[in-house]
C-alpha cells in the first residue's frame, strides 16, 4: 500500500498533547503498517507558543489561531486534549461542522454535552471518538462498541477514579482518611482541591459515558446519582476487613428490565470479586453481558502517556474505518426509562450504634424483618458508649434498606446515625462463604 | 445508511457455529446500527445435515459440499469453527485464495500454520482474523492490534488455559491433583484425555499467537518452551501458600533487547499480582508496554457462546474496515532472534529436600552463592526423612538457577530431586513485603 500522510491538528499541547505528538512521531512506522498512512501533527492550538514543551513540536506547528485549524481543509483529523467545557465545546462543534473527525480526551465534555456533539458529528458524517475520556489507556469504549456488539451488556461495574482507589487502598492498610488524602496529594494523584475526585463527580462523568455506550441510550452527567468517599469512616473500613470485604468507590450502570440506573457509591466488595484486587491508583471496569458472562479490563486510569495512547488509538481507528460508516453514528440510539430511585437491588452492609441493653437486638431485627430484609451475617461489638452492630443483608432494594434504617435511627436505643453501604458480590452473599 | 445484506458461510455448525448463527440472527439490529449491514448465515458446511442442532439453521443452509461455499461468489465472509488441522487448513487456504475474508477460532491452525495462512491472505488482499483462537470472548487480539499500536508491548503474561486454572484454584484450597482433575472432568472443563491442557500444549499454542501479534514476529507453536502442571506437588502448593504465593500456569512472551522468549510454566504468583486473583476456569492476559504500563484483560476463556461472540466481533470488524486496508496484513512483519535458552530472568522458588545434619545449609547456600544467586527468603521445615528448604531467590537467569540446582542435587546430603518454579512478581521480590 502506498503511504499517504494524514495531517493531524491538536487542540492543546500540554502533557497529553505533547505525548500524542511524540507517540505519532515515534510510532509512525507501526501506524503506517496498520493503516497504510503516516499521521503527522501539523498544527497545535496553544495559548503561549513560547512556553517550554516536554516534546519539541515541529516547526511552525504551534499556533494561537483556532481558525487556522478549523478552516484548513488539508487537516484531516483533530485531537482535543485541552479539557474544560468552554471554549473547548464550541470549538469541537465547529470542527465537526467543518467536516473534521475529532478525538477527545475530555470526559466532562462528552458526559455533559454528548447529545449536541454527536448530533453535530452525525450531521456532518464524521466520527467523534472518546476512548481517552474514560480510564485513559484501558480500551473499554472500543471493547464495548466493537467487540461486544451483540453481547447485550446489561451491567457495567467500575473503579474509574484512581485517586480514591489509592486512598481506599491506604485506608484498608490502616491509614486514616486525612493521611491517605495527604499522601495522594503528595504523589500527585489528588489535586489541591480534591472535591472532584473524593466527592464522586469525576467517577460520575465516566459512568455516564460508559452507561451511554453500553446501553445505547444517552445518560448525562446530571442524571448520575453519585456519592464519594468522604463519609466512609475508619470503623466501617475496619468492619469491612473483618467481613472479608474491601472498600472501593464503585460506579455501576445497570439495565433492569429495560430501565437504567447509573450511580457511584462507596461500596464494600467481596474480597474474591475481581474489583477487590484492584489496588493503588489503578482503574478497572467489569462488563457483564449475555454472550460473554463478564470481562474485566484493568490498568492505569490516568497519566499523560497513557491518555495519549488512547488518543492515538482513536486516531488510528478513524483512519482505519474511514468511508465504511463503521461506528460513525452516535452510540446512543434509543431512549430508555430510568429505574425509579430506591429500586436497585444489592446486598448491603449496615453500621448501627445502639445502647447496650436487653431487647435492643430484637427491636433492630424486627425493623429489618418488617421490610423483609434478610440478615446474612451479624457481628456485635462492645464499645464504650454501647454496642455496634455490623449487619450484612442479603440482596434487597435500596429503598427498603433506607426505610428500615430510618426507623432504626428513630428507636430510642439508637445512638448516632445508622449507615448503609452497598456490597458488591456477584455470587450473592450466600456464595461468599459466610455461614 | 442503506442496509445491505452480507452473506456469511460457516465451516462447522456445532456448539460454536450454531451460536454464531444465533448471535448474528438475534443481534442483527445491533450489527446493522454499527456497520450499516445485516450479516446472515446462508451456508454452513457440516458432515451430517440431519443431526439435531441447538439453534435451528435457516432452510437449505446446511451443506456437505465445501465447493458450494468456496465457489459461491455471493458469499462475502466465512467463519471457520470446525477445529483441527486438516482438512480445515486446506479449506481455509482455498477460501482465502478465492478472495474470501476468513475468521477462525482455531488456535492450532493459527499457531502451527500461521505463516502460510497469512501469506495467502495478504496475497489475495483479504483479512484473516482470529480473536476467538485465544481466550474466547476476551478481546486481547483486537486490543493488541488496534488499541496498542504504538505502545511497544514488550511482555505478555497470561493465564490462558481455564482447565488448569480451575485445577490450581482447587489445589490451592487443599484438593490433591487427582481430585482436582476429576472435578474438572466432571464439570466439563477437562477432556477425558486431559494431556493437551495439563501438559501445557493448549496454553503454548495461545502464547505463540499472542507473541506473534504482540511483537510483530512469527512465533510458531513448535518454538514455545512449555511445561504443564503435572509436576506440581502438594508440598509446593502448601509452601506457596505460606509464602503468600499462588500457583498458576503462566504463559509468558517476553522481548529482551530485541530477542523473544515464549514459554509456559507452572509458576508461583505474588498474591498481590493481578494474575493471582484470577480463579476458577477464567483466563486473563496482562499486556505490558511503554505507553500503557500494564493492561490486564480477564474473563471466561472458553464456552460456545463466548467463543461465538469473538467470532461475530471479527466478522463485524472485517465489515467495518473493508476497503480501508486497516490491519489487512499479517501481524508478523519482522524476524526477531530467540533469547538463548536459560537467559530469561525472574525470581525463583526452590524446593530442596536434604538430610538434617550440621553444615548442610552452608553447603546449599554456598552452591547458590557460587552462581551469584541471592536469597530473598528461606524457610526450613522438619520432615520425617530430614529437612525441606523453601528458598525464594531474587531475580536470576533460569540457566544459573538450573545449574545451581543440579549441583545441589549432587550433594551427598541431598534427598530426592530439587525443583525450581519461576515466581511472577513485577515489583520484584523486594517489593513483596518480605523482610
Amino acid at each position: 500500500m502506498e503511504s499517504v500522510d494524514v495531517p493531524v491538528a491538536l487542540l492543546g499541547y500540554g502533557t497529553v498533547g505533547s505525548a500524542v505528538d511524540r507517540l505519532l512521531t515515534e510510532g509512525a512506522d507501526e501506524i503506517e503498517r496498520a493503516t497504510g498512512h503516516r499521521l503527522r501533527v501539523v498544527r497545535a492550538l496553544v495559548r503561549d507558543p513560547a512556553r517550554e514543551r516536554s516534546f519539541r513540536p515541529g516547526e511552525a506547528v504551534l499556533t494561537t489561531d483556532f481558525a487556522a485549524i478549523r478552516d484548513d481543509a488539508s487537516i484531516a483529523l483533530v485531537a482535543e486534549v485541552t479539557g474544560g467545557l468552554e471554549p473547548t465545546g464550541t470549538r469541537v462543534l465547529e470542527l465537526l461542522r467543518a467536516g473534521k473527525p475529532v478525538v477527545t480526551a475530555n470526559k466532562q465534555l462528552v458526559a455533559r454535552r454528548g447529545a449536541e456533539l454527536f448530533a453535530a458529528a452525525s450531521e456532518a458524517g464524521v466520527q467523534l471518538r472518546f476512548e481517552a475520556s474514560v480510564c485513559a489507556a484501558i480500551p473499554v469504549i472500543k471493547v464495548l462498541r466493537e467487540s461486544l456488539v451483540v453481547s447485550n451488556v446489561h451491567r457495567v461495574l467500575g473503579i474509574v477514579n484512581g485517586t480514591t482507589n489509592f486512598m481506599l487502598t491506604r485506608m484498608s492498610e490502616g491509614a486514616p482518611y486525612a493521611d491517605a488524602l495527604a499522601e495522594a496529594q503528595r504523589l500527585g494523584y489528588a489535586e489541591a482541591d480534591p472535591t472532584e475526585d473524593v466527592g464522586g463527580a469525576d467517577a460520575a462523568a465516566k459512568m455516564a459515558i460508559l452507561a451511554t455506550v453500553a446501553f445505547g441510550s444517552r445518560v448525562d452527567f446530571d442524571e448520575v446519582d453519585y456519592e464519594g468517599i468522604e463519609g466512609l469512616t475508619s470503623a466501617q473500613v475496619d468492619a469491612a476487613r473483618r467481613l472479608a470485604l474491601t472498600p472501593r468507590l464503585i460506579g455501576s450502570a445497570t439495565l433492569v428490565d429495560g430501565q437504567v440506573d447509573v450511580r457511584v457509591r462507596a461500596s464494600l466488595v467481596d474480597a474474591r470479586h475481581p474489583l477487590a484486587s484492584v489496588t493503588g491508583a489503578f482503574n478497572a471496569v467489569m462488563l457483564q453481558g449475555d454472550a460473554i458472562r463478564e470481562i474485566t479490563l484493568e490498568g492505569p486510569g490516568a497519566g499523560g502517556m497513557e491518555t495519549a495512547s488512547a488518543v492515538v488509538a482513536d486516531l488510528v481507528s478513524i483512519v482505519g474505518t474511514a468511508g465504511t460508516g463503521f461506528l460513525h453514528d452516535d452510540a446512543a440510539w434509543r431512549e430508555l426509562e430510568r429505574l425509579p430511585p430506591g429500586q436497585l437491588r444489592s446486598p448491603f452492609y449496615l453500621h448501627l450504634e445502639v445502647e447496650d441493653r436487653p431487647g435492643v437486638l430484637a427491636r433492630v431485627t424486627e425493623r429489618l424483618a418488617a421490610h423483609e430484609l434478610s440478615v446474612a451475617r451479624l457481628i456485635q461489638d462492645q464499645i464504650a458508649e454501647g454496642a455496634v452492630l455490623h449487619v450484612v443483608l442479603h440482596e434487597a432494594a435500596e429503598g427498603d434498606v433506607l426505610a428500615a434504617l430510618e426507623e432504626i435511627g428513630q428507636l430510642e436505643e439508637s445512638r448516632g446515625l445508622p449507615s448503609a453501604l452497598p456490597v458488591v458480590s456477584d455470587r450473592g452473599v450466600a456464595g461468599m462463604g459466610w455461614a
